[in-house]
């Protein structure tokens, strides 16, 4: 072996190395089904070829998709068989050069949005273990969450790739139907499901749903991404009426109020739009026929071992694929035309909008609350994503913060083959900016105004203060003003100043770099909101000009210097 | 009103009157089952725009499509309501200037591809008052072919639009499902139906067909049409397996090679191709769960008119509908899973080719043979026409001649949205070449070529008369040849010629400007195949030189003459 392929090999052996100490270290044994030994995985990991895109990264599947020689369970050993390929999307990745630690728990057969439905155990929280992790993509999202794995795989029928992303803060992409072939994968509803991806970034996230993406010639619903992906100039991001986004769990409506404003604050369009008919779609999932297409995917194994129901077989996934033998054809017909109905309703609902922006889902309950109610908790977490695959749409959830220390997460969702659009807003909002206001040698025709630009920075609008600041002419070079609040001094008048927009990376460089006495800290405005600003060290007024009076940094240079500096 | 608009108003009456007086003898009652009145028809044609580009144009509406203010049967009367709006289909047509002479006849509820189970009477032929006229848009058909209205639309499951076509030497444009919406149409099978054009000719039905397309904002399953129009140079012609052509009526099979040898004249390819997918997914429509759509949308009223079946309620279509009230949900999940694949087969079977080529349908029965085996007369009717919509196909019937007096037609097939596509090669095939053999005069290098490429014509190839034919030097200007068969003689090696291809329309116009003594004749080639050739009234050659020894014009020219012409 060469130098070079030796570090490299170390470089891999190392990545595994943390890996498997990360898995003890974490104990948390329920996530995974079948973990493969450390030694097959530093193997396979150092003849990865370095050159290949997804070289050096570890990767977790949800144990409902083939893994050649790893046995398929679906979270019922009663189910298990050994495949002897990779599905389609497993063998995509591994020739991209990422490398399989293990397959996952998951709710059985994938029926369900929590991950407490599993002979293997309840998989708890990434970031609390006493709460649910969301499922039923359960253990590849506490894999992602909690570091161990690069990446993970999951698949999502009715929300099973993306609640439990929410729930732990994480990105999840569930393409469009089709995009990703479903080729070695244990259908769920076999016309709904997709294969989804965790990953705690948005690029690499979208980089392995797109190495993953293309008809296979072997799964009959595989599609041509059609990969729409411009974005008008002024996006028209929708958002549910106030009453529709009502039961959230308690300080999520305020977090996605925040979540909405960031979008604003992007100078994206936000128009509240009535999603009634896609909450309408949303019940049709469970409460009518389409359940049929579960038994029609497992009902024949689940009635053939009705006496492991309660041992191998969970019991409420039991009896919601049994429930599914009971529906005529003619109720399936007679629901697919209210769904027709209801999806052209939403078509017409979302005409000139860019994407829907929602909560991902509506509580976090804990394990607790689950086992005591085990379908009412489940299906209130469906709420804004039972409806996605039912009527052909893209989605992507995206971390939006935390509500008492817990991930909060939001959801763009849009029509078919709109997936890079949804990635490209998804990326925006995930890159916030801030909005900062100057009252000196930033103003746009001062000297240093070129470093807000060079930051990325762009010009917002005209502000002024709360009317009891004061203004200080400091001993600067080149000149600046250091703004002052004297809330004992209420009739100034306030000081001119601009508002501008930075990434916020380049906020952070800019303050960085920020020279003495000059701090950034809050300020209040004219009209009452509070704005990041420019704000000075308090020794440096003292004995400074009170040019207040001026009313502003550029009329008192105008005036005392006699023009523009 | 003016000089002009009195002509006009003149014209339009005079075919409104034609109309009416065809219908009175022609005497086919069972066409109609709402025919309005011929004032309401003449009032309304000469108020239309003679602008419009229907202006002038008469057509007939299937019975489950609405026409505002008659009423709506489906073929039974304990359905009938009466519509206060046109389909969007009528609407669009009626628009364009073309005017609704009444409702016609139907297969009841759209069941059926014979024409008969209609309380209203079964539909006789238009050429054979014996036969079945086809179904199920059984009237439209018929009062299209017996030269009543300028075009009627039907409507098409697994045949409807097109069977009819067939067995009444008419075009029947099946467009792409979607493409016209169905807004105010009565459901056979919703996910299904296509609304669809009987016309004479191919250019009419493919305006009409146009001129309904595109999404009305109502229906959910209307789709925008993508109008793939482009061909490649060398369309590829599908044609099914010899074995999958058995079963045909007598004489149709050697119909059906003389429509796939008129597409090889054509300069297209010609691939046998192994369609059982296609017809493996056509056998499912009836057999599988699918039926249940027909129970979804009319099965209630069936169920709560038992007593009027035999009377009302055709007993066959009733029986076949409310057999779909017994299959489950999973099974026809399980079926949609079978017709996923079966598709996948029939488009990995057909990749690399332009259209698939088949007989329309496989019979032609008389009513009796129909009412002896209503639904095994029927079943085998519909083995080419069922699996189009099943599986997203568009779909063009052409005439293709006839057998033993009766109308032959073929179906070409395609992909979705390749309507145009389809309608070109049609357009082509309807427009149909002649080979001819030249031996004298319009030889390439002779003075009478011209003629020939003039006529649209371009050579084919060099070929040679069988061995029993004689040439004469004729006493013409220009100089021509005159080609005589002598049987007795068997000897002479044959003479040399040319074979031309030329549009059959130029060919005629070639012929009808043939001087005496010239004639157009068949002509047996070396190769025992028989052409249409120039030959010679007998008279000329008496007394002619006998130059067959030189073996052709082109050789005896140059011996005698010394050189060309």
């Amino acid at each position: 072996m060469s130098r070079a392929a030796a570090a490299r090999a170390d470089g891999a052996a190392a990545r595994v190395h943390d890996a498997y100490d990360r898995i003890d270290a974490v104990d948390r044994p329920e996530v995974w089904i079948t973990l493969r030994d450390r030694d097959a995985v530093l193997a396979e990991a150092e003849a990865v070829d370095p050159t290949l895109p997804l070289a050096g990264l570890l990767f977790a599947v949800k144990d409902n998709i083939d893994v050649a020689g790893l046995p398929t369970t679906a979270a019922a050993r009663s189910y298990a068989y050994e495949p002897t390929v990779d599905a389609t999307a497993v063998a995509r990745l591994r020739a991209a050069g990422a490398v399989v630690v293990g397959k996952t728990n998951l709710d059985q057969f994938a029926t369900g949005l929590v991950g407490t439905r599993s002979p293997f155990g309840a998989v708890r929280n990434a970031w609390d273990p006493s709460r649910i992790s969301g499922g039923s993509s359960s253990g590849s999202a506490t894999a992602a969450a909690l570091g161990i794995v690069d990446f993970a795989l999951g698949t999502d029928t009715a929300g099973s790739g993306r609640v439990p992303a929410a729930l732990n803060h994480l990105v999840g992409v569930k393409p469009t139907k089709g995009i990703v072939p479903n080729t070695g994968v244990v259908p769920a509803c076999r016309s709904q499901d997709c294969v989804t991806v965790f990953a705690p970034g948005l690029d690499r996230a979208r980089t392995v749903a797109e190495l993953m993406a293309g008809p296979d010639g072997r799964d009959p619903l595989a599609r041509e991404d059609l990969a729409l992906a411009d974005l008008p100039a002024v996006p028209r991001i929708a958002i549910p009426l106030p009453a529709q986004l009502e039961g959230l769990a308690p300080g999520w409506a305020d977090a996605f109020g925040s979540a909405v404003d960031r979008f604003r604050a992007l100078g994206h369009e936000v128009v509240e739009v009535d999603i009634a008919p896609l909450l309408d779609a949303a019940a049709l999932l469970y409460d009518g026929a389409f359940v049929a297409e579960r038994y029609a995917a497992v009902g024949a194994h689940i009635d053939a071992h009705r006496d492991l129901v309660g041992d191998d077989l969970d019991p409420t996934v039991a009896a919601i694929v049994l429930g599914g033998a009971t529906p005529t054809a003619a109720e399936l017909f007679a629901d697919q035309e209210r769904l027709d109905a209801l999806g052209a309703a939403g078509r017409i609902a979302l005409e000139g909008t860019t994407a829907l922006l929602t909560p991902t889902t509506t509580w976090h309950p804990t394990l607790a609350e689950v086992a005591a109610d085990p379908v009412g908790a489940n299906s209130r977490m469906g709420r804004y994503t039972n409806f996605a695959n039912l009527l052909d749409m893209a989605s992507i959830a995206v971390p939006a913060g935390f509500v008492d220390g817990l991930p909060f997460g939001v959801m763009l969702t849009g029509p078919a083959f709109t997936d890079r659009r949804l990635a490209a807003l998804a990326a925006a909002f995930a890159a916030p900016t801030v909005d900062l206001l100057v009252v000196g040698a930033h103003l746009r025709d001062q000297p240093l105004n070129g470093q807000l630009v060079a930051a990325g920075g762009t010009f917002v609008r005209e502000a002024r203060t709360a009317s009891d600041y004061r203004l200080y002419a400091l001993d600067t070079v080149p000149p600046k003003p250091g703004l002052v609040r004297t809330p004992s001094d209420a009739g100034t008048g306030g000081i001119a100043g601009e508002l501008w927009r930075l990434p916020a990376a380049g906020f952070g460089t800019f303050v960085a770099a920020l020279p003495a006495p000059m701090a950034i800290g809050t300020v209040t405005l004219a009209d009452g909101s509070d704005v990041t600003g420019f704000t000075v060290e308090s020794h440096a007024v003292e004995g400074a000009e009170d040019i207040t009076h001026h009313g502003g940094w550029r009329t008192y240079r105008e005036h005392t210097v006699g023009g523009r500096s």
